[in-house]
């Protein structure tokens, strides 16, 4: 049977601190307008409506490819980059799944984009990762984890191409909030899974 | 007219990453059983509860000295002290209303237990702030801010006794969830109004 | 005797994890170029220094205001606002010295700068706390708690105006690291001593 | 050239909020004994440190087996786990290097006991990674994030066993500490790395 732990945040609160010395009390009351609540937390809603623009946003560049070619392809992958990636804050923890040696990992723009679009002749093993007629994401999450500004998500994600044939990969990434609301991801490991 | 800000965290979600640069598309799917989550945020709900709490357990250390005398006033408080406040994880910014220098500030569970409940001779001011009669709080956040495990708020308090005397005070409390999921308060600074 | 737990963090590092299981294995090496840091955590010395700064500024206002007029020392003090208080990032919960009700919270930049300088016929009963001839600032902090991009901390502050006369206050002071790294206050608890 | 970022946390420091205000003055000090300072924040040598615990625990399980077989390695294995491992705190978003569907992910303590010494009949494909004679590990980061109490790295791992042959894999890890100050992974993504 497998166990749910959805409700893991919900049973926290029932442990709140002064509950057990103090069960039968209640001569306190809040009264005044509703406080206003600022939280730069991220939800289990943000992480997976940042999962569901990831998958989208490589589909919009595998189609932007077909109908504008490398141009348009690479336009629309530095919006993607640009907005859904953190390089702006620092070093990306990024391993693509096809990247090899010495070029594994792409912590800056550049990288990530040669990775995505290729056409970088700084990384000549790139061929367009984003390019392969890519048609719909899959998405199986095994944990997510929320630790404020910050999220972490483990899964499948299955990518499925214009000819039908799917390619499944072992995802994690990481998220964090910006002062202006948004999630970019900060780490991105995806690797091809180990044929048994 | 007053704007409330209680939907910061929901609007924020509507400016998530990618959006802009795929409205069109909805190829991404999320598929499988729901994934587990472990969150250690503070929500708007943990701190009403915890502040809710902390009113109970005074108005029942008052109670309890009136039934039991200073031996169960100060039981009961040191039960209150160890579930409410951090002061396992370390010093507690702690500004009570009513001490004054040079034991202004308690950031130890020894000071904290003299104010609430007086009797320390190593704290020869205090006469046990718990201990005056009283009956009911009433809390007026003015805002309360979520910081992943860490949260604030400010307003504030309307403690009665049980000759119907109100005491008016302005209050922040700092809250901090510990690994069994307990808010515990870390900070906590209180002042009486000034006089106009 | 005082304690100092000035090395507590030190102090949990030395406890990480794994090392009870292994203590006599040294096999394992870090080789290459050192890895770049990306951090927002707050230290000891960020505090520091955004205090000094708070004191700095606070004394800029008042000497501006000196030099010239009014209408200087309210441009001075809307840009100690805007780089020192979060309002940026949503309502600051900030309790002055000096305010009373119904106005005592100040979680607007209007409210802020109205207690500063004065002159705003909607905070009628605000006479510019920032004009008094504040020369030097001293602070004594009593604790100082780090949460990762958040930190809090309490204690003296001991204003010293031209005339030589020192007006001592209990404050909290919470900060937040902003995208641009500044540390912004984001709750400011400021009040009297009680009189013993 | 290769560009280090691991002074970025200093750099901060340096715009922090009201220096550009106040550049000229200098009239606020700090008095009184040094502050007791509490903080969860993970550092770079916290990383450090835990990884390479985790190394040397790797190497002891493979010579506790060695030394003194099954049981033995899996009593060190189960210590390793439990004190270098989140576990307790909830589900691991744990990808080992050579697991396979639908066995990939091991989000359970029973998993990855099974993943690192086998005989586990829940596990049928489980062989006992660390039970592979390895002798040392070399590691080699990309870039490293420093989340408060959380912090993620990425990079290589070099692992050797005792016939001199060396395994490559592209590992991400993320740690939390816990309220006994632990670096706890409660990330671990490995991969083989791709053949070109």
């Amino acid at each position: 049977m497998k166990i749910t732990f959805r409700n893991i945040a919900l049973a926290i609160v029932l442990t709140t601190g002064f509950a057990a010395a103090t069960p039968a009390l209640a001569n306190t009351t809040h009264t005044g307008p509703a406080a206003p609540v600022v939280s730069s937390n991220i939800t289990e809603a943000d992480v997976i409506a940042a999962q569901r623009a990831w998958g989208n946003a490589l589909v919009s560049i595998a189609t932007d490819f077909e109908k504008g070619g490398f141009k348009l392809a690479k336009a629309t992958a530095e919006k993607v980059i640009d907005s859904a990636y953190g390089y702006a804050m620092g070093p990306v923890l990024f391993k693509p799944t096809l990247t090899t040696a010495p070029q594994t990992f792409r912590t800056t723009r550049e990288g990530a984009l040669a990775y995505f679009v290729g056409g970088d002749k700084n990384y000549p093993s790139d061929t367009g990762f984003a390019l392969k007629g890519w048609r719909s994401a899959e998405i199986r999450n095994v944990a997510i984890q929320l630790h404020g500004d910050v999220a972490i998500s483990q899964g499948n994600v299955m990518l499925t191409d214009k000819a039908g044939k799917t390619t499944t990969v072992d995802k994690t990434w990481g998220y964090k909030r910006d002062d202006q609301g948004r999630l970019l991801i900060v780490l991105h490991h995806s690797s091809l899974p180990v044929k048994p």
